[in-house]
């Protein structure tokens, strides 16, 4: 018991017991808050910062810097720099040439676009990029999402050139929305796509892409145009008299090559060349191989002659008007937010690595305006892809020199090494896009999720399944919508808690956790966890109004409930519905006998709260304090006489002087 | 400074510091927690509660009264009841009848479907309906909906037949759509329209219905049959030879008339017989006009010959296929939530005036009950009007049966009375909507609104303005849009608020809003007031890195920032992805040399973190603690040495024994 009384605190009160006052912020004209309001929402890294207080000549540099970041590291690149920039970029080149290829008829598009596309946008994005490490090209998830949307409406084989325009446009639209997301500072609409939405949705798209490439795997002529899981499965299916089995072996040894190097960079990570020159090497192979004995006479479809040269410009195939517009500008829009989320995750996922800082809006506008150069250039839409971008880091790239490097590599190809993929077979493309999906299936990332978090889960299955199921952009749609409506019913229905106070101490927590933790009686202290507005006041009235009652019923036979504590240190904001509540609960309790007190409202509450109550109505100094401790002491008190003692909860109040 | 002295807390230790544990609440299956979280989304008024122990032959009258409200008064139900129920009946009978035939045609349907309206509804509710003041009927609001939107398709006059039939079909669904919300329990989808919501679109509502009476106030016969501001003020100036004067000068005397009337109640709330008898003598008066001066052959255009008897079954009249079944379906969900919210929010306000309760959910089940009945026996969407159930309340209704009573007045006028209004002027049925719904628009109200609330007032405005200039249910989109935009930009902005010690006190609050608190040197005390999910932890990383960098710019001369302590107690759930920032954000700070401590993390977020951390990477003893005055303290003593005293904050700790 000596101890006991060790650990008790004790207040010391001046003739009235101290009690500190509730006081609202400091008054601000509306203009202001706005302002302030904007800042917060649009500039959170107050981006202008650096600019202040310097000499004109530096904000003028400085504005260069920002724009173009090239002019931030490019006067300090040097020789050995370019050394481990050299290397690093003929690494990548030699994965982007096979898969620009493989992408590119992903997305049903010649392949030769996959490869334009690897040539110019690395170029932007060296100049006006922040990001070292990010290696810029065509990625499998937006070709495929680009490719399905596309053949909606047009068929590639029937209207090539058609389809062609559709995604030059497309790719356009994609630049120009991704190019505003950051020039309006709205990046905030890609954090609505979650990691669990991203995890879900990736291994779905990877599971469809890799059903897709049974056609090439298999060596199958007439294929399903749609993308879902039950459509392909019946066009395999139906047309097993088109098997060919020579396909079937080449594709079978080179997706076990392919997987195997895989695997061996995934155990010894400086082995990463290995499944970096892999796809490389398996081209090469498989097209001596078709041209050694003649394979594409015995059932192995190649990919025929491919045009020579550099990107044409193709500023004249924008379609700007016509029947396809709504589609085109959905496309763009779907493809530009699944790249810049890409792109953005590489970038960021690396600047973390090597500490350094990536600016989301800046990058969108880089890469927005890397699309909007792309498609006046004969690419599609492009961004930063993950397995590249790591081979990259991996190869010791320093800069985006790295990136010009593999454009030159690229440029070279285009040049004069076109006409020696006119026999690489069709199959080994599939396996080179099997073995880089199957990277996106993330099953320990799922356990993960499962774990920590059901609800995320269901987040994640649903877009899996909905992209197996329903189609690429409405599994998307539903699992955004879902963690949408999540975050609208923790809104709608938030969690009202009953604390109580933990012994010897003037703490009040949560009575469900803190299991030592007493209750005081007479008093209903709860704890309002969410904002309150429009969209729960009928809630919070209701569930309070049963808290009382479930509390009338326990109590009925101790003293009777006289305080209902509101604890507001977690309502954050307030509306004029949210007011409104105050004033009602305040009737029914004045019905019942039961007064209502206000706990720590912050800045914003009791600034609303003063102003809605001129009159003083519900808001006075008597029903308004700034802990809990000192609203239970001071009530306690005034209902029972000055300098008594409570006689639960170990609070003793001793009056000094 | 002796009194300083006597104002400040003194910890006692014993040996170390005493820190309080935070502990994660006890442990529940997955199963368990949803079940407690579905009944807290579907069930926070616990209906069931009252059925608990109970025998089951009271278990069974509890249930037959809880679906027919009626079985709860009807028993104890008297003669003196019944007589106040009387005189508040025929009161509002006399309102009912002849505002049911100016709603319905407001509604572009024959005058006679809203007598039929106020004859079913009001029968089935008085059985099932649990408010003791509401009248029922058709109201202004959901009319003028039903007839603008089923006027997009088609033609009232061309093809009145089927127009009816798509009016009967709406209300089928909108009945369908009421009982399901309350059978689902989803209620709490009408909360999204907000108070500043319905004022805005009210107001507007009232002046489109105003403009749309100029068609009977000023005899004119061509009309537009658009609803918008535009159209309707171009077809009154282009048709200024229609104009009637004598129409006019009828219009000008009996609005005058009953506006007086309604000023007359407003002033003295005893004389509210005063504007609820005013539309029936109007009526009597005009008609009887009408007729001595055979005033239809000068240019006053009247109802016309009606029909006799009471409601015809129309379940046959029900389109369940056809092209018009998507308008009907919307225009049933819409004019079924605005009749709902008018319905629920009348009845809430009675209740609450006369200390009764009424269970959201029962009174959706009752009035889309009502509505599907009313849809078989030739009623439109009906629901509890504002102004007739103030009239009921104020003539002394004291239970549903004056609903009764009403319906009989009204059966008794279809049998026998309809011819005697073959006379009765248009012109008086519009001053009789216009004087109704001119109460509707509540200037005061938005005054309030934009006082306490400035985004609310702009909400309010959009949807005012939406209603005039876009149409009815594209103005309530807007509005309902933007307020749910508002409630995601709070979590995807949440507030990040540096907190301060209040001398004298172990309270750490808001240094903006409390002037006196100080700062703690080497410590950055934030507090964060929103749930930590995928929407904000991009927002939620750059704000605290800025905070951070921001307090090194300040303190580069002082002692530099060792601990970042981030009060956790706003904080009401966390995904996935909160988790990932704690990680992210431990990592930078590590680099930066400032360690990261959480303070008060809630139940949920507790159990997560624990959850997703099995390696104790970033939640250990030490940098997890109850109170920010216990973490500082602790941290200090740890960072000093034990027994030393922290300069500012004017914090002592003492060692006992």
């Amino acid at each position: 018991m000596e101890n006991n009384a060790c650990t008790m605190h004790s207040h010391c009160i001046e003739m009235t017991m101290e009690v500190h006052q509730v006081v609202p912020p400091p008054h601000m004209s509306t203009l202001k808050k706005l302002k302030a309001r904007l800042k917060e929402t649009f500039f959170p890294d107050d981006p202008l910062r650096q600019f202040k207080g310097q000499p004109l000549k530096r904000k003028l540099i400085l504005g260069a810097q920002y724009v173009f970041p090239v002019l931030q590291w490019g006067p300090q690149y040097n020789f050995k720099l370019f050394k481990s920039d050299l290397v690093s970029g003929l690494t990548i080149a030699s994965l982007a040439i096979p898969q620009g290829i493989s992408y590119a008829k992903l997305a049903s598009l010649p392949p030769i676009v996959g490869l334009y596309s690897s040539f110019v946008p690395p170029l932007v994005y060296a100049v006006l990029g922040s990001s070292k490490d990010l290696a810029v090209g065509p990625v499998s998830i937006a070709s495929l999402v680009l490719g399905s949307m596309l053949k909606q409406e047009v068929s590639p084989t029937a209207q090539p050139v058609l389809f062609l325009q559709l995604a030059f446009t497309s790719t356009l639209f994609a630049g120009l929305f991704q190019a505003s997301l950051g020039i309006l500072r709205l990046g905030f609409f890609i954090d609505f796509l979650s990691k669990a939405i991203l995890i879900g949705f990736m291994a779905g798209a990877a599971i469809i892409v890799s059903l897709q490439q049974l056609k090439s795997l298999l060596g199958i002529t007439h294929f399903s145009n749609q993308m879902g899981l039950v459509p392909v499965l019946s066009s395999v299916f139906h047309n097993i008299h088109e098997w060919s089995w020579q396909t079937i072996l080449m594709g079978i040894c080179f997706l076990m090559l392919l997987l195997l190097a895989r695997r061996v960079s995934i155990r010894k990570p400086k082995l990463f060349w290995v499944s970096a020159g892999a796809p490389l090497a398996s081209v090469i192979i498989s097209t001596l191989l078709v041209f050694a004995f003649k394979a594409q006479n015995h059932g192995i479809s190649i990919i025929g002659k491919l045009q020579q040269g550099i990107n044409p410009p193709s500023g004249n195939m924008l379609l700007l008007h016509g029947s396809h517009l709504g589609l085109v500008m959905k496309t763009g829009i779907i493809t530009g937010i699944l790249s810049l989320t890409e792109g953005i995750a590489v970038g960021r996922t690396f600047a973390a690595l090597k500490n350094y800082k990536v600016d989301g809006n800046k990058e969108m506008m880089a890469i927005g305006f890397m699309n909007v150069v792309g498609s006046f250039t004969s690419c599609y839409v492009t961004t930063g892809a993950f397995s590249r971008s790591a081979v990259n880091n991996n190869a010791g790239a320093k800069t985006a020199v790295s990136n010009v490097v593999m454009s030159v590599t690229v440029m070279v190809t285009l040049l004069f090494l076109m006409p020696l993929f006119q026999y690489t077979p069709n199959v080994v493309l599939g396996a080179i896009i099997v073995t880089a999906v199957i990277g996106l299936i993330d099953i320990p990332a799922a356990c993960n999720i499962w774990r920590i978090d059901k609800f995320d889960f269901l987040v994640m299955l649903t877009a899996f399944l909905g992209v197996l199921f329903v189609s690429v952009q409405g599994g998307l749609a539903l699992a955004v919508g879902l963690s949408t409506f999540k975050i609208l019913l923790q809104i709608t229905r938030p969690k009202t808690v009953m604390l109580g106070k933990i012994p010897g101490t003037d703490i009040y927590r949560n009575l469900h956790q803190y299991k030592e933790a007493v209750r005081i009686p007479g008093f209903l202290i709860l704890s309002i966890e969410a904002p309150i507005n429009f969209a729960n006041i009928t809630y919070l009235n209701e569930r309070t109004l049963r808290w009382i009652e479930e509390e009338e019923d326990s109590i009925k036979e101790q003293s009777s409930l006289r305080f209902l504590i509101l604890e507001m240190s977690a309502v954050s904001a307030i509306d004029t519905s949210g007011i409104s509540l105050f004033k009602e609960l305040k009737v029914t309790l004045e019905n019942k006998g039961v007064e209502l007190v206000l706990v720590n409202p912050l800045a914003e509450v009791i600034e609303k709260l003063k102003r809605a109550d001129e009159a003083n109505d519900f808001i006075r100094v008597d029903n308004l304090f700034l802990t809990v401790g000192e609203a239970v002491a001071s009530l306690s008190s005034a209902m029972k006489g000055q300098s008594s003692t409570i006689t639960e909860g170990a609070h003793t109040i001793v009056s000094c002087n």
